[in-house]
């Protein structure tokens, strides 16, 4: 009976897992080195966690099980809710800030399409505990930090940084009520994806007076922070927005990644939750979606039953980034390929138990090995060797009987070496 | 708002997940030093995955759900079908032996209790395309090269080692016809867990024939393969069968490890798949459930659609490993705690700009580097080093200003160097 993957999952053969490990190996590494740690939750999670904060789009988008008790539960679509319960498990327990990581398999029931898939893998990296602009600053450092150690430019990469608090005394200085924003702040967030015409006539159902569309128009089209004193009267409010923002920015210079970074208005983010700093990486070619994105979100911990604390954070998938990096030649030049230390091969069967000794031997200091299990002549071994990209045979022969000594074959080099059994393996280690 | 875990799954804080990192880490390490390359599958499959051979235990203990097209799905609670349906795929195309491991996260609705839980991770390394006892040997190497590796001996674990092909040329030759082999298997299976009345009964309604459940019962008694032989009139089969887990047993004594392995007529091993050579590895003291366990399932790939290609393999959970790596002290010598490299710190702050720059050079030269976001006093910010296990401070203070050099502090040592801070960055490599 033959049955097939369920759609929009990934097989991961050996090549395509290399792959995907390269990718989760450097996000990992990447956090470690920017003071992270790593943490996890299970895969699946009570539904009620994601019908909190998650925002609509996740909801509809659950895989939502039974447990045998009847309970509902749901493959987690992100793991920032899991973040947040844990955290609050913990909360005086937790020396602050907190600054953990972790590279979750996520499951959303969304049409495959280029770029997205059901099933798929994040970088996760957040800051719980610290409200200055040096933690968001350092979120958007460290997923730099990341692309650009990948190989990614200037050139191919902008984080584009804004700021809801911004964009919140923005349009409160324009006479916009506290209750109209999130419905405003939807439409906003679409304008990237959208023809002018389209995106300015929803703007003018939720926002009729031209007088302040207008504004709002200006205010979108602007490309520096300092920028926005020239259209919008300065008030407490947005004095302090645009502080925070230019302090994020000067952090990030002084970091040494200012030019890849630049103030974008028409970032908002779709998930409900974020309260100040957002910000998303994008390929400069403008021909994939958002790399990664995220932002700040004070409320959550909070909204999960725990205290009120301030976090940032960023989340990464591997889908776009994989398309980007294979785009430009970074995954062939850098993803490991098979490779196989030593393969023992014997000139005679009459050496199998000293293959299987030496074979054990190489393993267990700690070199990968292998030997043929087809009992073949010496030819047909070093064939299989070449097959699994082998870079020394040990050859078992005449030498082993009479002075147990092994050939050491340097398969790229063609060139081989008549040593004492005993000093080869003494030479690993 | 409040909610909980799901009953029976974990939460990885930061040292539990160094834990289960480190124990993940050296399962890759040990696949990869014996030639085995890294697959996986998505985390659901179709429903009917498991229905074909896991047995019905698996498949009482599925986590099940529906698509969005009212497809049938389960978490997969063991990866076995899905390699048989990765390799049936591309069968053709995979040179062999495949010899593939994968470290899955699992899922079994089982009632959660010591060494059982409902998520767990498991190793699995398979060899496929190889009917030789090369490859059972080769799959109880690698296991016990694992086992060895974090410190467990001989006077720790034992290799259990059996075989289903003894088993029915043993059970064939008393007289049992083909048909009775199954239920008698799940009989059998049962011997370790059940007190010796209990068990006989139990026999007995399989097997009445007094004289056919008396030799059973001598078999199961055995402690050597050889001693098959005075029980049991000879024949082909029988001798095909000694020799073959004969073959095993001298494979792994040339490879060093025999001391942790012997013969076990008791193994039977549960799921309904296995055809030939099966083993367990137990804890000594016999307090815990199986470490793990495995062996020959030459019928799967045809089971699942494929061609008839030999199999062997194993797999090995996370959680009775961690129990008894945890009682004999393993965890705590070996799971790497957290340990920050550098911690930059000012004198003043004057220097945040600096801070910046260097914190963000040193990791950018893969090394671990945090500063303080508090912008208190050199002493708190020494004390917040500490308290993230810091190797050594870079303290930016009045040398930096008149020379551009840093108070280098080891905080083990307590001693201090004076450099100059592009030395100090170049020497980072």
């Amino acid at each position: 009976m033959k049955i097939p993957p369920v759609k929009g999952t990934r097989d991961f053969y050996p090549p395509q897992m290399a792959c995907r490990n390269w990718i989760i190996d450097g996000w990992k590494k990447v956090s470690q080195r920017n003071g992270f740690e790593e943490y996890d939750g299970p895969i699946f999670e009570h539904l009620q966690m994601y019908q909190i904060k998650s925002g609509q789009e996740i909801v509809e988008q659950l895989f939502s099980l039974q447990d045998r008790g009847g309970r509902d539960l749901a493959i987690r679509p992100e793991i920032t809710p899991t973040l947040a319960r844990m955290v609050n498990q913990q909360v005086n327990a937790l020396p602050r800030p907190i600054k953990w990581f972790a590279v979750p398999r996520l499951c959303r029931a969304e049409r495959p399409q280029k770029g997205r898939l059901r099933e798929f893998f994040q970088w996760n990296i957040d800051i719980i505990g610290e409200d200055r602009a040096d933690a968001d600053a350092e979120i958007i450092f460290a997923t730099l930090d990341y692309l650009r150690m990948v190989g990614l430019t200037a050139t191919d990469i902008r984080a584009k940084i804004s700021s809801r608090r911004l964009l919140a005394a923005v349009l409160t200085s324009i006479g916009i009520p506290a209750e109209r924003l999130e419905p405003i702040y939807a439409v906003l967030d679409k304008k990237p994806k959208l023809p002018a015409e389209t995106f300015e006539a929803l703007l003018a159902e939720q926002v009729p007076d031209k007088g302040q569309a207008g504004k709002i128009l200006d205010f979108m089209a602007l490309d520096s922070v300092t920028a926005v004193a020239g259209i919008i009267e300065s008030n407490e409010a947005l004095g302090k927005a645009i502080d925070e923002l230019c302090g994020v920015l000067g952090v990030l210079n002084a970091m040494g990644v200012g030019e890849y970074c630049g103030f974008d208005p028409g970032i908002v983010r779709g998930l409900a939750y974020y309260t100040g700093v957002v910000f998303e990486v994008h390929d400069i070619a403008g021909e994939l979606r958002a790399i990664c994105g995220g932002g700040r979100y004070d409320n959550l911990l909070r909204d999960f039953g725990g205290p009120a604390i301030a976090a940032t954070g960023m989340g990464m998938g591997d889908c776009v980034l994989e398309i980007l990096l294979g785009q430009r030649g970074l995954l062939d030049a850098q993803v490991p390929k098979r490779r196989l230390e030593y393969f023992v091969a014997v000139a005679d069967p009459q050496f199998a138990e000293a293959m299987y000794e030496v074979t054990a031997q190489i393993r267990s200091k700690g070199h990968s090995a292998n030997f043929s299990y087809k009992r073949g002549g010496l030819s047909k071994q070093l064939k299989e060797a070449v097959g699994q990209n082998t870079g020394r045979c040990v050859i078992l022969g005449q030498e082993y009987r009479d002075a147990r000594q092994v050939v050491v074959k340097d398969m790229a080099a063609g060139t081989q070496e008549t040593v004492a059994v005993d000093q080869f393996l003494a030479r690993l280690g």
